[in-house]
């Protein structure tokens, strides 16, 4: 049994909360708002279609919070993780080890500086939607995929031995920046054009128009993250195109609903690592600069 | 009085049709569909906000038509005009003079080539909706500037002088080529855009990022059609978005209707001349494919 907590109470952090605890673990999750406080410790974490709720001890994210975990997961969003990021350098939030599953690299930097820490990264490929403040639609079965940042290989893999379960495998990646760099190419091609033309994964590749933009999105990031395993890396994006097919992209949704999406985690990442090498990135400037548009032109308060 | 055909039944067609008449011309307009020349001969021709009725003559393309007109003014759109390039060069269409009024360039090659005509293009500036078969809505009062393609420059003075009226004003411009140009310019960045983002003609500078993309449209028409006046065209752009603010580009229509696009004609010109002239043209690119894909998903039929 490890002593989890879960900070972020989205989608992602509901399906971890939920399936970790199914696997025996000890699982505090922490929300930032009261009534999505209550509402778990009332009702406890259940997916759609199941009955079966999960009890998990749940905290604010202002609380006071005296334990030390094993575990802390951040599955907040990237725009959200400077203030987690806070907590943990002031130690209100203490752990042996921390696992980091956003969408791009920005955060990597000052993660890797924490003192004395075991620092995890995470590639999560489960679609999941939240239904409501307890309850998520697990949409798409995957895996979770773990990489290290910083710390020791051994103490990982016998901690992914200890999380994985048959319905949410989780598994050792050997090297932590190639997972988290394919995730961002993945990310950078299917997020924003989905978001731009207002289409659900599969519709990306209904024409041959869509995929030549798909295509300069991919190369330019190829390029600019330095990856080389080109055909088997574009092979990855139509599979998940297909296999997402229905999906909106979280992306697509944040835009729709006039939340902040996480374009600046994404392209902008890109865009900025394209500038310190020197590198022309067009497609990438496009598709950014339009999600900021739209944003700007439907976002909340 | 001037015997005018006018071929085309869309807005720019009827309103043509209607001001001309007003101006105590002799008009025939041109229409593709039984419908539409049933509803002109019974009904007439109406801007809306006006009871008058202009009686024009109407006939149907396909009609067989005896008259040889003074002037054969072109209105349909650059993917209908195929037909009526054909129609002129097998002598079913005979005038003195044709004016074409397209958006784009591709047509100039075919059209300079008919014998001993004399050859005119003209650029619209006002913002005309059709509401039904009779009736257009005229939502931006602008001017028609015509420039000399091929033949004689005071015959078209002249003629343009005969076609003036106060609220319908037709000016000679002294550079054809430059005036459809600037069109072009101004067609490759707003309409484009306003289609993607599906905004109005005015949102595209409500913020940053939507002018840093126009921009980068900008500069490579410019470029490409090796345009030197940046300056005086950047405020043009800026000056016909606030004054058309409210209104849906033609193209922002036609995308949501489900109707073809004048992509090809616009930015697909650009980047064949691009191509030709050895330029690179990622963001008008980036358009292209993506209204093109976009259209391949809304399409009727």
């Amino acid at each position: 049994m490890v002593r989890i907590a879960i900070v972020g109470g989205g989608a992602i952090g509901l399906l971890f909360a939920n399936y970790l605890t199914k696997a025996n673990h000890h699982v505090t999750i922490i929300v930032r708002r009261k009534e999505q406080e209550m509402e778990i410790k009332k009702h406890g974490i259940s997916l759609t279609g199941q009955e079966e709720q999960m009890d998990v001890e749940v905290r604010q994210s202002n609380d006071f919070i005296e334990q030390e975990f094993d575990l802390i997961v951040v599955t907040v969003k990237q725009t959200a993780i400077k203030e987690v990021v806070l907590n943990i350098n002031r130690g209100i939030l203490r752990a042996n080890a921390f696992l980091f599953v956003q969408n791009g690299m920005g955060h990597l930097t000052s993660i890797r500086q924490f003192k004395n820490k075991s620092i995890y990264i995470g590639v999560v490929e489960h679609g999941a939607k939240r239904i409501s403040d307890n309850m998520v639609h697990h949409t798409g079965i995957g895996k979770v995929n773990v990489g290290l940042l910083k710390g020791n290989e051994h103490e990982l893999q016998v901690l992914v031995k200890q999380l994985t379960s048959e319905k949410f495998p989780v598994n050792y990646a050997q090297n932590a920046e190639k997972i988290v760099k394919e995730k961002l190419v993945i990310n950078a091609v299917i997020n924003p054009l989905t978001a731009l033309y207002r289409i659900k994964n599969g519709q990306l590749l209904h024409n041959e128009h869509f995929i030549a933009v798909m295509k300069k999105l991919f190369d330019e990031a190829m390029v600019v993250l330095n990856l080389e395993n080109r055909a088997d890396m574009w092979e990855e994006i139509t599979r998940i195109c297909r296999s997402t097919a229905s999906n909106d992209s979280s992306m697509q949704v944040d835009l729709t609903v006039g939340r902040e999406t996480e374009i600046e985690a994404i392209s902008g990442y890109i865009i900025r690592e394209a500038k310190e090498k020197n590198i022309s990135v067009p497609f990438t400037t496009f598709v950014y600069e339009s999600i900021k548009g739209m944003s700007a032109i439907t976002e909340r308060g």
